[in-house]
């Protein structure tokens, strides 16, 4: 007997007929004498919904009010979960975040969690009650509501299953669990029994968007079990946990792409110490996320200094360069959009260093520049053309021995 | 500079222009140097549209969820009216029942107030927001939601005015304030500028729906000022106070009538002391409310127990008595639908010992047969054949001098 808690997204409860299915789902684990915990998201649209009544009602929409308005979304949830459970007998208690003992920093909208106190969830547990918690919300020292921005359900979760000491939490999805890479792109993506936190971490970050990277970071932290499943069928997903066996033969768990990159440069800048701090400082202020950087000497005692960002950075990335050109003394500032990233994760590369050149090989021979370089411990980045990014996932999954033996089945 | 408590009801908020030109009422109030709090409901058909929700998720539906889903709809329109507040450039905040210290006893669709703790609100009010609360709803001992049940909202505003020892707590509605009797019955119904908590309740409790007779006892009972309002139009409402002046010549101070009655009867009970007591104890314990209640001795050593019940109970009264006819040994049990009861209400008649009769003679005057009799205080009541209430409504108000010189504005 487990104590497990269960997390379902907006796409999960879009209606009374899916709430009804969540609640049949709930009530099989709790039948299986396992404890649980549910965490559910608002309803399909309902906070688009309220979001337009906001913009109808004010343009200036303070962050604690649309805090108010948007937890009602989950408010509304939990309670018609708790009533769909005990329809069909199983003895139910909805909660709201703070209920649910979870407390929150002071800020509104995007508020971390700082305290989860589990006394009241124990105790109806303790009765036998299934307790439905809502997500993305907690309550702030003063009693406030707050939200915690995006990711928030999948946040809500991992925190409960943390403070609860809970043996597995479990992220109900869309998809059938983490792939290898994008099933859409590679016909023969498949599916990853298990991964490390930091390689999810990874695919995460590079836009396998399954579970969002805070829910990750915050499972590494406390050391919860994450499984991620699909809501639609009662196949096994994968596993995210701290040390998931790598399958033999295998050093890459998954490739990853991303197309919304665009590649910046400052060209021939002066060679001063304080120049590369320079730049990114000031990016750093104006809240632009840089991601892969490249320093190259060239010549004449100059450097180009060129890096990533998402592409809706790119403007106000190019105002800062263009600020900094002359205080620098720069020649120019180049943009290029265009391309995108792939790549490689896996912890099992650590060990196995022909990995990045096994990259540099497979993309080379299959005539793909490779643009700029970024590696870590655990992830090779290449930013290559947009135009060639599919192919470059397609082969490099076959070069890694990824490739399943089945076609990959995409939910919709 | 006053302290003021202003409500409105669902069909003031119903969207979000409607939101916005509550907004601007508000705003008015707080240029004028007031301290104000809001109390607002939940938009239009929200509650209705939640019901409907929990209705194809669950044929269980507990109190407590019901309470947890009803309640986002007035959380729903305190961030609204809070932001529409911030965009006209007044600094507001919106605070759910609980935040704003509303403490209910631990029931669920119908609690009672049990404790107001107005701290947060006052710390709000010194910062000079406007403060805008969710009716309807307030928090248990263990921290749950909890709603009020009927009339909720008004009981909401008079509980805030008794505990912040308000000035005046204004009930906004669809009319101009409470009638001297139905306006849509009688042309020249007047707008009465004063009337007393009792009478007040007779009135509510008659059918008059203005306030809620709950509001209006909570409002007696803490001689809160009540003011019922217009929120279309800025004329003058009805206060209601403790002690209200009588117009000169005038000992009635309004006309009600309920449609909503049926007439019931055990004829020819024996004559035994128990028999009244075993006859009201056992509806008392089948929920089923009674009103008039008139007792005869005829003939025969039996006695006519007749009384009214409203038009719903009245299957449940049926049974009960069919039930107690043998037992008690009563000859037959009858009914009679097709009833109404007029009702000359006013403190006034305490004084004017003529009043019930004036009203039995104005009555017998126009024919209209008089069934049953009951008398309070300050109210005479009236059964009468439902054809013809409005004539006798009519009738009472020229008789009583209450017909206004102008035609009564009823509001759309």
């Amino acid at each position: 007997m487990a104590l497990i808690v269960q997390k379902f997204g907006g796409s999960s409860v879009a209606s009374p007929e899916h709430i009804k299915r969540v609640a049949k789902r709930v009530a099989s684990t709790a039948d299986q004498g396992h404890s649980v915990v549910v965490v559910v998201s608002a309803m399909g649209d309902t906070t688009d919904d309220l979001i337009e009544l906001a913009e109808k009602v004010s343009s200036k929409r303070s962050a604690r009010e649309m805090d108010m308005l948007l937890t009602t979304g989950e408010q509304i949830s939990i309670a018609l979960l708790a009533m769909a459970l005990q329809d069909i007998g199983k003895d139910s208690i909805s909660l709201t975040g703070g209920q649910a003992g979870i407390r929150t920093e002071a800020v509104h909208s995007k508020a971390r969690i700082t305290d989860m106190n589990p006394s009241r969830i124990h105790s109806e547990l303790a009765k036998g009650k299934i307790v439905v918690v809502a997500g993305f919300q907690g309550v702030t020292e003063a009693g406030d509501i707050s939200t915690l921005g995006r990711g928030g359900s999948d946040t809500t979760a991992v925190a409960l299953a943390a403070g609860l000491k809970a043996n597995l939490c479990e992220i109900y999805t869309d998809v059938e669990g983490v792939y290898s890479t994008d099933p859409r792109v590679v016909k023969f993506a498949r599916k990853i029994p298990e991964i490390s936190y930091d390689e999810m971490l990874e695919l995460a970050n590079l836009g396998a968007a399954v579970l969002h990277p805070r829910a990750v970071e915050y499972a590494k932290q406390y050391n919860v079990p994450l499984m991620v499943r699909s809501s639609f069928t009662t196949n096994p997903g994968t596993l995210v946990k701290e040390e998931a066996v790598m399958e033999k033969g295998i050093a890459v768990r998954g490739i990853a792409h991303d197309l919304n990159v665009a590649k910046v440069a400052l060209v021939c800048v002066p060679n001063r110490l304080e120049n590369l701090q320079t730049v990114f400082e000031t990016l750093g202020q104006e809240s632009v996320n840089v991601d892969i950087i490249v320093q190259s000497v060239v010549q004449n005692d100059c450097t180009d200094i060129s890096f990533t960002v998402a592409k809706n950075d790119l403007d106000r990335a190019l105002e800062v360069l263009n600020d900094l050109q002359s205080r620098l003394g720069a020649q120019e500032v180049i943009s290029e959009q265009g391309v995108a990233k792939v790549s490689i994760v896996g912890a099992g590369m650590i060990s196995n260093p022909g990995v990045a050149a096994q990259m540099f090989r497979t993309l080379t021979e299959n005539n793909i520049e490779i643009k700029m370089v970024s590696t870590s411990e655990i992830k090779v980045s290449c930013v290559i053309d947009a135009n060639e990014v599919h192919k470059a996932v397609q082969v490099l999954h076959t070069a890694f021995n990824l490739d399943s033996v089945e076609v990959a089945t995409v939910a919709k």
